[in-house]
């Protein structure tokens, strides 16, 4: 896609085996435990003995999960592949294996679905991941991407959601709101440029926040550095949702309350100045916003001076008895009730899950 | 949906969270190897130590893979369900956990979501499948389906698409094409229901073609039937594209050619009936209809007394080496060249993988 010139390729011309082969030829399995990945009527895999299977899917669609205006496809298929490697994170595991089932409709041209495996390829490579089944049909509507990722655990190791108790320190890795800031950004560009297509939208000064939206990374070295540190967290989940709303999944699963600080929640500078620049309460993208794909998790108290210590992770609150609700202590030190008001997919429109 | 009259749920009472509790609160885990369903990041499988796992994901589209004009809900979701069964069967394996992501437009209501859960929670209980993560979210065109299987078989049973052999049998379970002329009987019924909507369907005289079309079933039977005779296929294959394409799936795998009989292709009396009405040769269904689902693999000559007293399999011909290329005996004795002009979900727009 270099030359903008270059002559596109018409799906019929390739056919659906054809397609099949080109995107898929270059691939390498780098697993010992993936025995078959794309080819026959089901990819093969021997799990380890001493292992657990983790299972998970996301579906992305066009229109509701991304707007194929300002998502390059290269980032998309990036993104489709980790946010299912974070669903695998937040048991404690390790991605090994994806699939990928992709509908485009009859205007895609082969190259802009290569562009889509080059993101999809890229992010296996990066975490060590086998593209095991890929599959390209055709659409009758928009883009939809589908993936299934499996992973692995040892039985020790693999946290729940539902293993919290009053008193764990709930803490969370790196920074929250960033995700949501960046599709404002977007939103914002894509209506000046609608407006005016002479004007050239201005990115290039919001590279992080942009990157937290379109190419989302999924804390599998956080999986790695709890185990280093010898911290086993009693309760885990990926902040999809929103810290509000996936702490409640916690506390739900847990049967426990919490109180989180909002003088805790770890925010970036940049998503503090740009929510400012968008009259947003930075807290609020943080607690709603969601995409964020870090790991919310909990550990016993006595985990307390491990996790101190540990590089890129906040305390940002603690479990309480169930009677006691989900509360927010805010910047005035005053206690309100915590609400999720984040991405519910089928209440409003732009979500993910 | 007994009383149509009844008040139909909008999805937004509900929302995402309430919607899937309400549509799998009362799905109960069968399988041991199952430690996990839905309600987590990730579902959670302990798999057996001798047995391998097998993956496999369809995508099904409406307006693509199917009309929503005329599949039923519930068969529809029992379909998504099946054919991805039929992958696991096509390895010699049994599927045994269920994924399934649904996008919905905002029309559908609470009640149609649940004809689909009921389609496919029908197709778990049948089949003794797990259902393990279910996921709904919005779409903002038409309804999609994507369906995720697992399943095991014991190292030494799995079956491979490239293992075939000159000289060994082709056999093939059931009967080919009626689901083909179920499709043409249901789109001949639409076109006249929509040139006068007073006119009802007449469907109740084809209930095996339409059930072959609507409600397809997986060849699990059929794993189970040739492990109690015996019988090791040396490769296979199930019939999603056509008996055509497919046979030629298992030669270019296994660097084989092949001869078909068309006098010995299984064609049910129903099946050559309705093709005589549309017009059709009978034999080009069951070459190029696809969907029927049953399974086509070879085994070696000296299976032969064994598959012959084996119901319900029909041998159809038999691999050659691969200079011979892929034919076609007709009925008139005539040696032709094998075609796939079955489905290719990217050349023609009806189609299914």
């Amino acid at each position: 896609m270099e030359d903008s010139n270059e002559k596109l390729t018409p799906l019929s011309e390739l056919g659906e085996f054809g397609l099949i082969d080109k995107l898929t030829s270059d691939i390498k399995i780098k697993n010992s435990t993936t025995l078959v990945g794309i080819g026959d009527d089901a990819a093969v895999i021997k799990p380890k003995n001493d292992m657990l299977t983790l299972v998970s899917k996301d579906l992305l669609l066009e229109g509701v999960h991304f707007d194929i205006m300002y998502a390059p496809l290269k980032h998309l298929g990036y993104k489709a592949a980790v946010v299912n490697f974070s669903d695998i994170a937040a048991m404690n595991g390790k991605p090994k294996q994806l699939l990928v089932g992709i509908g485009v409709g009859a205007k895609f041209s082969v190259e802009a679905i290569e562009e889509i495996y080059i993101g999809i390829k890229k992010a296996c490579e990066v975490y060590g991941v086998d593209f095991i089944g890929g599959d390209t049909t055709s659409s009758a509507s928009g883009l939809v991407i589908s993936a299934t990722i499996i992973g692995e655990v040892e039985k020790d190791r693999i946290v729940y959601r539902k293993g919290a108790s009053p008193n764990d320190l709930i803490c969370v890795s790196g920074d929250l709101g960033g995700a949501y800031l960046g599709l404002l950004i977007l939103e914002r560009e894509k209506k000046a440029f609608q407006a005016n297509s002479d004007i050239q939208p201005e990115l290039s000064a919001h590279d992080y926040l942009l990157q937290r939206q379109l190419k989302p990374e999924a804390r599998v070295d956080v999986v790695d550095l709890l185990a280093k540190n010898n911290i086993s967290p009693t309760s885990m989940i990926d902040i999809s949702d929103g810290l509000a709303s996936d702490v409640m999944h916690l506390c739900k699963a847990s049967n426990t309350g919490c109180v989180i600080s909002e003088d805790k929640i770890p925010i970036d500078q940049s998503t503090f100045d740009m929510a400012k620049e968008f009259n947003i309460v930075p807290t609020v993208a943080a607690l709603n916003g969601g995409e964020d794909y870090e790991l919310l998790f909990t550990v016993k108290q006595s985990d307390y001076e491990k996790i101190k210590t540990t590089e890129g992770i906040s305390v940002i609150g603690y479990m309480t008895d169930v009677s006691e609700g989900e509360r927010l202590v805010t910047n005035d030190n005053e206690s309100v009730e915590l609400k999720a008001q984040g991405w519910d997919a089928l209440k409003n429109k732009r979500t993910k899950n």
